[in-house]
This record gives C-alpha cells, structure tokens and sequence, in this order.
C-alpha cells in the first residue's frame, strides 16, 4: 500500500528536503503541498532542484488542505504547529520538523521559547536507547533538532556508560540553511562568505535545554550541558565537538569500546576507524552521522567529533526515518548513507 | 541479470561519482576498484563519503584486476586510457571518462593534446540527433567533456533549426572539481574561495574542438566557437553562457520552438518556463541539465545558458546513462533530476 | 587644509567602504554620517570592522545632516540622490555612488530605469580618454556603476584604437556585494554559496546602456553592446570576459600594443605580463583594475579578461579618486594598488 | 632613518603578507625578497595582489642574499629558520614567523615538532603582561601561532585575573590560509568548500604547547589547555571559542571588568559592547583581534570567543607590530585596527 503525504512548508528548506528524500522513497504518493506567503506559486519557481513536482501549485497551510492523507509533515515556523497538529485526526501520522514538542519540561519551553508549552510528543531520535520502540507505530512524532541530533550522538555512548563526568561542553559549527529561507541581513551571502561567527553564546540558544534533555535522559541523572553554536561559510552541514571530562580510571580502549556497542548495529550512525576524523561533506545529502572519538590524556577529557547534513539527518532524513518506523516499513526507506562529495 | 561493473580511478572524483551513482542503481554488482597511487588503500580513507563501500581495498590498474567484469569504467589521466581499453575483450562495455576516444579528428587531437590520436569511439551524448541509437547495445564509449556537454545543449536547438550563423561564443563558469583531485597550488582553497579566475583563453582550452565537432556535427557544416573557461569558487557545476547572432528575420518564439521541439522528450534536459533562469545549485548531484535562451533584440543575438552538475551529468552521470544504454536497460535507472539544494 | 566630509547610505556596503578608503586617507576629516532605517545605531553595531569610527551614531539622510560639508558621499538606493543633491550648496563636492546622474540619454534612463531623468553629471572614470580633466575640479560627480567600470576598461583600448568591429560582448560574473545589503531570499547564504547564477540576461541590465555610452564615446559612433551579468559564491569582484571581433587585417601585436599605449602611465589599470590571466582575489580591498588580452584566431575574435573589486574601483575607490581630483590632490591618494590575497 | 628589510620566503603566504604590509608602511625599504623553489621567478607570478613589486625577482634563500639589511623576516618552514638565523649578525634585527624558537621547555619541542630544540627567543605577543618590554630594541623575535595568538588573548585577562579554574578548552575555526600554499589533496578547494573538518584532536595539534606556556606565563602556575582546531571554508581567520570553568563566587560583572581593565589601552586587542559577537570578516587584513565575553550560568563557565586574521595579527601584522617595537617606532606603524568587509 502507498502511503499519502501532505508538506506543510514546502516553499521552505525543511520542506523542500522532505520532498527530495521522499521523491526517492518509492512507498508514497506526493499529495498536497502547502506553504505560507508562498501559496499559489509554483513549486518550480521556489524549488527549482525538485524537478518532477515543477509543476505542482502550492496551496494554503489549513487543516482542510492538509486532511485526508496518510501522514503530514510540518515545515513550519515555531508556534505554529500546535494549532495544526490537534486539529488533523489521530489515524493520520504528523510529523512536526518545528520545535513546538520536543521539550517535556514546561518550564524550559517557557524559558527559551515562551508563550503556552504545547505538550510533547515521541521524540524522533531512534538512536537513543529504547527510543525506537517508542516510535514504531506512533501517531505523533516531533523531530529532534539539528544541533541535539549531532551533539546528543556524539557523547551518548560515553555518557551512558558512565564514563565522563555529566559537564559536557558543546561547540558545533553550522552551515547556514539551519537558519532557514526567511531574508535577514546577517544570513546575505555577503556577510557569511568569508566569515566565521558565533551566536547564541552563554547557553541562551534553544537547543540547549532539548540537548540536555536528552543527555540526561541517556544518563538517568542531569547533564549539565554547555552549548555554542558557530555559523560558518557553507550551506549544509553541522561539526559538533564534543567534550567532558573523563571520570578518573576510564581508559581511552574502554571510551572506544563504548563507542563501538552503542552503534556496531545502527544503520546511520557511523564510528570511523581510529585516527580518521569526520567532515561534513561525506554526509551531505545523507541520513548517516559520522562519528570519531579520543582521549586527550594530557587533560583527561574525551573529545568527540561528529558530523550531520543538517537539513537531512538533522531535519527531513530524520522525519522520513521515523514516518518509516510509525507506518512500518523498513527504517532506511528511502535513506542512504552516502554522501555528495566533494 | 545483474552486470558486474569495475572502476578504474575509484580514488578520484570521476571514479568516486560513477560509485556513488552506481550505489544507488539497483542493477549492478560493484567489482574491482583500483587505483594509481593510491592503490593498497582502504576506500573509506579516500572517499569518505561512500560509506557502503569503505572497507573496500583499492588493486592496481592493469588489465588483470579489470579483466572479467560486464562493464568497465576508465577514470584515469588523458592518455591512459587507449592502452587499457585495448586489452580488454570486445565482448567488455568499455566506458572512459577521459578524453582520449572522443575527437574524431587525429589532427585536433594533435594539436590540442599532442602525442598519437588513438581513435575514436561512439560519442557519448544521447541528446545530440541520432546519438542515442549509436549508444544502444555499444561496447566503446567515450564520455564527453564537462564543458562540451553543457556548451552543446545550450545551443544545439538553435544550431540544428538554422537559426543562428555559425559563430557561437561560450563563456563557462566551473566549479573546481573538473580540475580533478591532484593538488595544485592555484587549486588550493585558499586560492581558489573568494576569487574567480581565467584560463585557457583565447581558445586553447582542450575542450574547444569537441564542442567544434559536436556543433558542426548537429549543424552538418562547420561552426566556429570561440571558448572562455572560469574557475569560480564552488565544487561543483558549470554554468555556460552561449551566444550566436541570429540570422535575419528569425524572432524569439521561433527560438523558443526549437528548445521546446528538441527537448521536450528527453528525460534529462530541461528548458525552464519562460522568465526563469538557471543556477547550478539545482543541478548539484543531479543527471539534469536546466537551460533557458532568449533573445536580445539590441543586439540580435541569441543567448542560452545551461547549468550542469560537471561530476554528474558531465562526467560521470553521462557515463551511467551511456552505460544503461549499452546494456539494454532504461537509460534512467540510477540517475535522478533532482538536485541537492540548497 | 583639510576636507570634511559626509557619508550618506553610511550603513551600506558602498558607503562603508568609503569609510574604510577615508580612514586611511590622510587629507579628510569624516563628518556627519547618515542612513535611512538604522540611523540612530552605533556604526560598530552595522559596520564592526571599521573599529575607529565604532562610536559614531547614524544621523538620518537629509539635507540639514550633510550640509556644511566640504564634500558629500551619497551611497543612496536608486532614485533618492537628485533630490537631496540639488538642495545642496554649488561649492560643495557632491558624489553619487548612485544611478541618477550616469546616462545621458533620457530615453535610455526611461527605458531602464523608470520615472523622471534626472540629468547626468561628470562621469568618474578617469581612464577614459579626455575624462581625467573633466573631473578636476569638479562639483557635482556620478560614479560609474561596477560592470561599466570593468568592462569598459577592458575592451576601451581596442575600440578606440579601430581594431575590432563595433559589436561587443560582455559576460561578467560577480560577487554577491554588488547588490547591495538589503536582505532578499536568492542572495541569502544559502542561496548563492555553492552555486551560480545568471540574471539580467538578454540586454536587460541597467548597467547596459551605460557600457554602450561609454563604448560609444571611445568609438566616436554607437557601439552594440550584449551584456550578460552572472552571480557567482563570492562577497567581492568582477571578473569580466569581454569579446569583439577583430578587424580583417588586425594583428594581435597591434592589439597589445593598443593596450600597452593605453595604460602604461594610467595609476590603477595594470595590463598583466603575456601569459598571466587576472584573477579577482588580486584586486581585493584595492582600486587596480588588472587586464589581459588575446587573440583568438581561429575565431578571429579579440578576449580581453579584466578584474575590479566592486566595492573599491567599482563604487568606492573611484569615488574617493573623482573626490582626489575634485579637490586637487594627487589622484591616488588613500588609494591603493595592492590587493588582500589570499 | 629608513629601515632595509629583507623577507625570506616572499612566495608564501606569511611572506607575502608580510610584504603587503611593509607596502604602507613607510618607514622601511624593502630589499632583498628570497624564495625556496620558486627562486628565479617574479614576484608577479607568484603574489598577483601585490603590483608595486610585480617585477622583484626571487633570489635564494641564503646567509648571503639576506645580510646586510636591518631587518630580516623568516617566513620558512618549521626547522629552517635556526640555521639562517644563527648566520646573520647581532646587530640585524631578526623576526621568525616560524616555530623554531617559540617554545622554552625543549620537552615539549621535542614531543611536538621532534629533532633539536633550537633555543626561544622574545616571544612576540606585546599584549601579554610585561611582554611589550622585552620587545623594544629586541634583535631576535618569535612571532607566535596564529592559535595561540587568538587562544591566548581570548582568555588571559580571566586568567591573570584568577577568575576561572586552570583548565581551559579552546576550539578554534580557522580558515585554510593557516596550513601553507604548499600543494596537499586535503586543501585542494573542491575538498574544503563546503566542508568542515576536524583536525589535530586530542591535543596533538604543535599549538597546544604554546597556547599552554602562554597561559601558565600569565597564571604564574600551570594552566591545562584542551585544544581542538578546525578547518572551515575561508581563506583567511580564525574565531576561538574558550572556556574555563568560573571559580567559585565569581560575578559576571567581574569578568567584564578583568577584560576591560586588560584590553582598555591595548591598540589592537578590542572588546566589544556587550551582547556583540565577534566574526571574522571583522578583522580580515587588519591587526586587530575583537574579543567578547560571557558567563554561562547554568554551567558556570566563562565562554570568550575572539577572532584574529591567521596572516595578519595572526603573523605578519604581528611580525611587522615587533619589528616597530624592535627598532623604536610606533608599534602601530603600518598597521590597521580596520578589516576588509564584506
């Protein structure tokens, strides 16, 4: 059977990636496309990579153009799912690219977000422990965000097996599309080529309280997290260095060891061999995370490093991976591992 | 049937970009890949991008570690080609992605790449009127040039309806993985990000007599084309501005019928809908080629640009497509019109 | 003596690179400051990198601001300098960085602007034959645009000197800073990083009939002028490539000879060594315009390449050098031959 | 009196920077330019950017061709400089770009860069407590890393002021220009645009020991350094995020002031107003370094960022900062706190 999907946000960079992941899918049928300022343009004219749906008009984000299909995925700007999502029927499978359910904590969504919390929903990282399980079949899923996605993997293995001290310190460098398509002065090409920034400092970015969220839950204790987000001059892609100290005895083979158990079987998350670093161009376009990991003796801190295409694994890859685990299918659906290099 | 395949050069963007396509093809087992220097590698320390292929070893190329495979693929330096392809039985597709088969004039090739002309074999162009037929079933082809490919379809329409003198002038921005993998100073990042540059002015470039014998081929009488390579920093992708004056009384819609009549059929050439003009980020990765022409009537001249991806559809897409001919399979399996953006 | 001096559009990227060319200067004091919608901002807050004046707070853009000055930068939108310069007192120096008072012809202006012709100025390309002494002393000068400015000093010599046909071709690609810092979806990072564009084809750049005056004027009779401009991953520079036909009879030696002649003892345009192709890196932060030139014989077609920073020779630089002249100082001064590279 | 300076390894780009700058500089005279394998060669070829000395032939790189200047710049790689160095007279002022003579324990010399340890000079970071006198009327002078530079400045007013724990982590972003224009595959343009990639992790980067000395200097006791680079897609800069744990009952307020009493009479060191974030783009050819600092309360952590141009304060501006301080004149001669943006 052939799943339908509706795109709410498709003029937008999540939207658009969902799109191309799912126009090599196989096992569903495009259906409506909506967007916000842009409804009623063509596709073609916002999208012009999308070539087999150039031709597709695109109709208002509402509850009446997103029913009656399979599944919808939401491509849309913080707050504005909410609204969306509890007026489409429980048979149908929503997938929120947006921010509104990822956090349990009320009180951390009213600090880094404001306005009313929603409520949360099944958080679409499979990789977390037990986290797969809880995504088979769901309803409802909230897609994680790009930067928890690439800093949550890179230290879960340590973390879970209580090997660094819960004080972890986050430095990830982002290309730019994770900013979206909306035109701001600083997000010119004239002012990102060249150009090496820093935003966000001093833990006040948003995807802080969603890391530690997630770190803590892998610890069963909280995890203090430190985060800075950097934006450097490429499109996609996000390096996330990843540090903690690590608890007095662990050796480095036991670090790896770690490593190895928690991603031998997963499809996605990649540990390259010892002493070859990841870059974000081997994941471009790709569902795959890659990951390396050491110890700096002379400070007895672990250093991680992985990599993810931001808008793929990060946002879309990531989305159609849990609508495969929700509908059934086999969870690499329309996912690959391989990059477009260089 | 499944046709095993090998790769020679698997190391550099040519053999990497024929892997990451023939990954993604459903209907070939992938062989031997072998190398140059870099022979005795692991895959994944060279490329590593293609993750389902990083514990592959790379062999030496010779016609041994080739030998017994449906398919070979040449992705080796000019010149090397003729003595493999020799050796290799004629029951073998020989497919080369270097130049040394695709002028049919000894004399050009003389005079543009020196040493003995080796031959040419079936050009690799499908689009170019009656090519197609020429390519089905053959066991030579040489994959044309990135810049020939894009050149050509910008104006091949125009050529072949008698619209314009045959006096075509391309200037073509590249991106600089057509220079290939070996490390250069002047292709060095540091050279080569913020800075666009010349080179082979003044119709020197090697590329000039194969858009000369496919433009004089379509037109059925010789065309002069006058030849502008840029290096502009990007990767990927070519965008090729082509121009010829038109001849007397011929108007634009006249223009537009011919790009419409030539192109309407073909699965990967594309003429964008009035108004709309090509960029290269929507070919990134993609076998399609985008293309748009007008008319400026200050001048008379026709003016087409095209976009391609020069590592895809101009290399090693091209190579897939001729290949799936060659095989009796439908020319599109393995290869997508959608790109890779933003 | 020293001059004061005004910067109108000082949030901009033309007026702030006049800053950055006035603090280096030594023979002006900076006056007032003024913007239209940040004017209340500290510079240092829209321009960091020009760290003296980081204090200095934006006044609004009228004429009670930036009266009282010896000289007078306007780095206004299109349309908006005719007003305030009228109102502004003979004897001071007034320069437009703007459209409003380039073109001659009002048909032209019509044409490819819209709304009333404003009138022209003097134009401020001092390389062109004649012009040097029509700028000294000056009071009122228009700026010429970045493409005029490159591709006029690229093929002037020869159209002067009678060796090419009147029939000249212009494909010039271009950093994204040239159109300007308000925030528009396609020149967002994201948009242009990795790609290339081409826009304006077909004759229908503004910066057309102004090369066409300017070609026109060197000749003595019109001159046809087709015009392409590209977009390519870059903040700064012009590379155009400019072609015409050669004249039966014209030898390449003359060609070289003419250029030779040309900008031998011309401050800012450097004709490269036979051979050297220019690159726009070259001409980073500096008012040299560098050129090459050759003949293409088997199309008899003259190529010249030639590279400006836009921001500097293109808009800035060449401001300061009319305001040099205007006010009777040597021509180069706070001006600069030497480029940032890498 | 007019200086004679000498530059060693004028081809590179420590030379050529170096050589940029003593263009404005004013107050010397630039003698003989020498060069490795491109001796023989103009210097045109080779640094297009710097026209007034197009037509300077390289000489070898020997005691004799650079004797008998006043000032001698090594731009050489690491282990070169020692022998030269030693050759040339007490009374020529002698500025090493390279590493030869920055580290004081030979242990850590040998562990990091192996063979003999050549000695330490002066070290050349003026801003550095008490460091500035030990470089006026120096005669031989090491001109820090372009890490360390930025690492160093970014954190040492918390340091010195004994606000943060002995344990610091730096991840430095850095453009490519840093690693030489000596030809390597990793730093061809098709495999860095686009692309971020760590490099050097766990400590083993050479900078970690000089960023290490440098803070314990300012501690007055050993301060651990955790030190992580990474390759992003620009030429030119480095962005520095440092942390280091707050001790306890320490207030922002008094972060702040540490720095602003640091860094208030400081010519190039500038903090910026509270809430900006430096970028690179800021400083790009200039000598400045701009700085900003927070504390991350939920973590208790200082996070600084600090951006610095690798080749200009990063090593030729500072090299040029020395020279001034080395021969008596105004540390700021030829030198500029204004970057080059966009």
């Amino acid at each position: 059977m052939t799943a339908s999907v509706a795109v709410a946000g498709a003029s937008g960079y999540a939207g658009g990636e969902v799109l191309r992941l799912l126009l090599g899918h196989g096992g569903v049928e495009i259906g409506t496309l909506t967007a916000g300022s842009n409804a009623g343009e063509r596709l073609g004219a916002l999208q012009p990579h999308l070539l087999p749906l150039a031709d597709r008009v695109l109709a208002d984000t509402t509850v009446e153009t997103l029913a009656g299909h399979d599944v919808v995925f939401l491509g849309l700007p913080h707050g504005q799912s909410a609204a969306i999502a509890q007026a489409i029927g429980d048979d149908t499978v929503v997938i929120d690219c947006g921010a509104d359910f990822r956090l349990d904590d009320p009180g951390e969504w009213q600090a880094f977000y404001g306005g009313e919390h929603a409520g949360s929903w099944p958080y679409g990282l499979p990789e977390l422990p037990g986290q797969r399980e809880l995504l088979r079949g769901a309803r409802r899923i909230a897609v994680p965000g790009c930067y928890p996605t690439v800093s949550t993997l890179a230290i879960a293995p340590a973390v879970a097996a209580g090997l660094v001290e819960p004080d972890v310190t986050v430095v990830a460098a982002s290309g730019t599309s994770g900013a979206g398509k909306a035109a701001k002065p600083h997000l010119l090409g004239s002012e990102v080529m060249g150009n090496a920034s820093a935003y966000g400092v001093g833990g006040t970015h948003r995807h802080t309280p969603e890391i530690v969220q997630n770190l803590s839950g892998v610890a069963g204790s909280p995890v203090k997290v430190g985060f800075t987000p950097l934006l450097v001059p490429m499109s996609r892609g996000i390096l996330a260095t990843v540090q903690a100290p690590l608890l007095d005895g662990v050796a480095a083979a036991q670090v790896r060891d770690a490593y190895t158990t928690a991603y031998d079987s997963e499809p996605f998350v990649h540990l390259l061999p010892d002493g070859q670093w990841p870059q974000t161009q081997s994941v471009l376009g790709s569902n795959a995370v890659q990951v390396q990991v050491t110890v700096d003796e002379r400070v007895r801190r672990l250093v991680a490093v992985a990599v993810v295409d931001n808008l793929a694994k990060g946002t879309a890859g990531a989305a159609v991976q849990c609508m495969n685990l929700a509908l059934g299918l086999d969870e690499a659906t329309g996912l690959s591992t391989i990059g477009l290099a260089p």
